[in-house]
């Protein structure tokens, strides 16, 4: 096989993303695989998870059953082994369905282990790949270290968590980012005796202090949940104990969400001839996905940046055009949102709160305790905060931890893109009664803090 | 009592908005109510319908339990008695809240039916009150012709259906306009044997074939609906029979949602000088609430144009805004947003399909059987489609049939507020995996018919 336009390496979202720009433009190509073809997302990341947190989320609704006027949710139960099988089932129809992406790709598609042995070269299955450039999407895996990796068959991670057909009675759950608040949580609602532990302070990724303490007093009465100390496993009788500062819990099984990894190792990245950081990664440029000056693109979870799945497909675009492309074109990136599926969901669009100067900004709050819809849902918890610049009213970030919370969030996504003020957002619709009128309520305390807004929001048409 | 400088005649929601423009402005006013205080949308419309679809709703995904793998789903009951109390108790805590924003005025707040002697005269109680203007914001009420209202106690309304103790077993929903088609839904997921007759082609206010034919389709396997005649009752033993064209069903009682009414009879609104249209009601321009050139200003229901709530609070408040100033402003009114809360949600924004030129647009589509999160949460049902300028790619209007489509109709409403284009929206981030990459696919899909549609939607920058 003579040399190729682009080699790809990594069938995961991002390459996949990058394949679809690569063959607008070229059928020179190589995509390669290591392991199992499917997404990370479809096989053990969104799909299955969001699956699991139907279930559960269902489930927890039988505790307003009574109060609505519905009876009989004493004799609802979870089957654990059905729900699994649930779960599988429907990760088994979206895995399918990002492979039929690589199907028809024949010799063009290898399944075996890269390694790139310079800017134009890749070996693999014990032959070298020649190709004008490469874009490396290897993605990630769960972070483990060692002292939690040695527990061996009481240790879950997400890569193992979706192909259990049963669960024990205590689990742990070590690390309260995302992936683990919203499995901690599923998994306590489906009656499973959950502790959580995390190192830091705000769980989920939150910056901010009144969303992050409101987060917390909810979920905590669901789940045990212990902040601010590393957490340790020991070994206590069949199970283990596992203990972070004065607390502690005697488990069964413990699943480490501690972060994912990129998967660089022996990928052979050192011989691009570039220096290489701490994690063995190299500089890469967001608006390109170029490592420094080289014919080479890393995409996705890979190189580290934002670990989401419609980040990671961008990159791949962008890698995939960039690729195939005489001259390297720089892209605008997205207004960043980022979703934990929990519930009352938590959510971060635009900038963080923490990275901006307070002075500059004022903060609208609602609060869903006492909001309308919430109340009628029987979901009145949570807190939403937007922020907008002191100077003209324009939003520039929000949190939240709301009921439709993920909905909520796209609303603000769409207003921070659209570079929206608060005066002019208070011109929207907003129906009643629904869960959007709590933005309302926070865009009109934002707006209060400004000059003049504190009137009717409509605008006056000039006179004739 | 000299002459105020406004009397309001109505406290419902449009006569409370012109009160908190009217109180910012001067101390020197009177609100006059008819009959009970509290809004309509707290009495008998938004918030006590919203709780009992909340009963409904939640009792339906008993349905798919099983395939969550949930058991004893078989043992759910519905105890109507205790939904139609919780219904109750949830309104009376509404109605209190609007109560209270009438509380403080003492002598200012007249209970009694107000009668216009002119545009500066008000009756009420047997006393001439005289104003600088007058705001009329007497609200609607259940439209029911002569030959259901002859029906007595086997007639219902939204007026009565919430102070129901129970419901029969079989119930005629007649009129699936918005109120109707709710309510229908939500009482045969109750238990009730629903039949629903609509004397149009579509239901719910929808104006395109597509979406309205997706609704049915899925409706109809919830409950019997006929439509495209007009429907009419006659006795048959202890119940009645409605019958319709070929279609009849021998029901025990009927709810009648064929719309609302103004209510102006006896209002005195012949007193003001100027044409009445058939329905009683004078000239209002939408943009003031003036009734030409007089000092009166016509709001909320009472006018017959927009009858939602949120429109009906702007009204108030540009009648109260008016009502005190001495110009008349003119304003600019919120983009068309009306929502429909059956499952999956009906909505419509910005401009309807049936008005567009259909040579000048483009249409795109997502379909929600197939949708990823829809699948996973087993809500996969519907149909969105979108409307953008063949010329420049800017959303215009938007039809929906969707699940958690009351959040996907506001995403739309600050889109095509804020003026987007098909493109540009291509650029906000949607969040893996939630129904709002529905709204994505119906983009995507508008996009491509445009020119330079088909590429990869984020911005390059320009070279250096």
């Amino acid at each position: 096989m003579g040399a190729v336009d682009v080699i790809i390496v990594g069938a995961g979202t991002a390459g996949l993303g990058a394949l679809r720009e690569v063959r607008k433009r070229t059928q020179r190509f190589i995509i390669i695989n290591d392991g199992p073809w499917g997404t990370m997302c479809a096989r053990v990341g969104c799909m299955p998870s969001k699956a699991l947190i139907e279930a559960a989320g269902e489930f927890h609704r039988r505790l307003v059953f009574s109060e609505l006027g519905l009876s009989g949710s004493d004799g609802l139960r979870v089957d654990l082994g059905a729900v699994l099988a649930r779960v599988r089932k429907v990760r088994d129809a979206f895995v399918n369905e990002t492979r039929e992406l690589t199907d028809d790709l024949g010799e063009r598609a290898i399944s075996g282990r890269a390694r790139l042995r310079g800017p134009h070269a890749v070996e693999v299955g014990g032959r070298v790949l020649e190709a004008g450039s490469i874009v490396v999407a290897t993605g990630s895996r769960p972070a483990v270290p060692a002292d939690w990796r040695a527990l061996s068959d009481r240790l879950l991670t997400t890569d193992s968590l979706f192909e259990q057909t049963a669960l024990p009675s205590r689990l742990a759950v070590v690390g309260l980012g995302p992936v683990g608040l919203e499995m901690a949580q599923a998994l306590a609602r489906l009656g499973v005796q959950v502790t959580g532990f995390h190192a830091g302070r705000t769980i989920a990724g939150l910056g901010d202090g009144p969303v992050n303490d409101m987060a917390l007093e909810t979920l905590r009465h669901e789940l045990e949940v212990h902040l601010g100390h590393e957490a340790r496993p020991t070994a206590e009788g069949a199970g283990l104990r596992v203990t972070a500062g004065s607390a502690s819990a005697v488990v069964d099984r413990v699943l480490v969400a501690m972060g994912r990894t990129p998967c660089v190792e022996g990928l052979g990245l050192e011989n691009l001839g570039v220096p290489l950081d701490e994690k063995g990664l190299p500089e890469v440029d967001r608006a390109t996905l170029q490592v420094a000056g080289l014919p080479v693109f890393l995409a996705g979870d890979a190189n580290a940046e934002v670990p989401l799945q419609h980040e990671a497909a961008d990159d791949g675009h962008i890698a995939g055009i960039n690729a195939v492309s005489a001259s390297t074109r720089r892209f605008v990136r997205r207004t960043p949102l980022s979703i934990v599926f929990s519930d009352p969901t938590l959510a971060r669009v635009g900038l963080r709160f923490d990275a901006l100067d307070q002075a500059r900004v004022v903060v609208g709050e609602a609060r869903f305790a006492d909001q309308g819809r919430a109340r009628i849902m029987l979901r009145n918890a949570g807190l939403l905060r937007l922020c907008a610049n002191r100077e003209d009213g324009t939003l520039v970030g929000a949190e939240l931890f709301a009921p439709e919370g993920e909905h909520l969030a796209h609303w603000l996504a769409v207003a921070i893109h659209r570079r929206s003020t608060v005066f002019d957002l208070l011109r929207v619709p907003f129906y009643h009664p629904t869960v959007e009128e709590g933005l309302r309520t926070a865009l009109v305390e934002a707006a209060k803090q400004l000059p003049n807004g504190d009137g009717f929001p409509l605008l006056a048409m000039p006179s004739e």
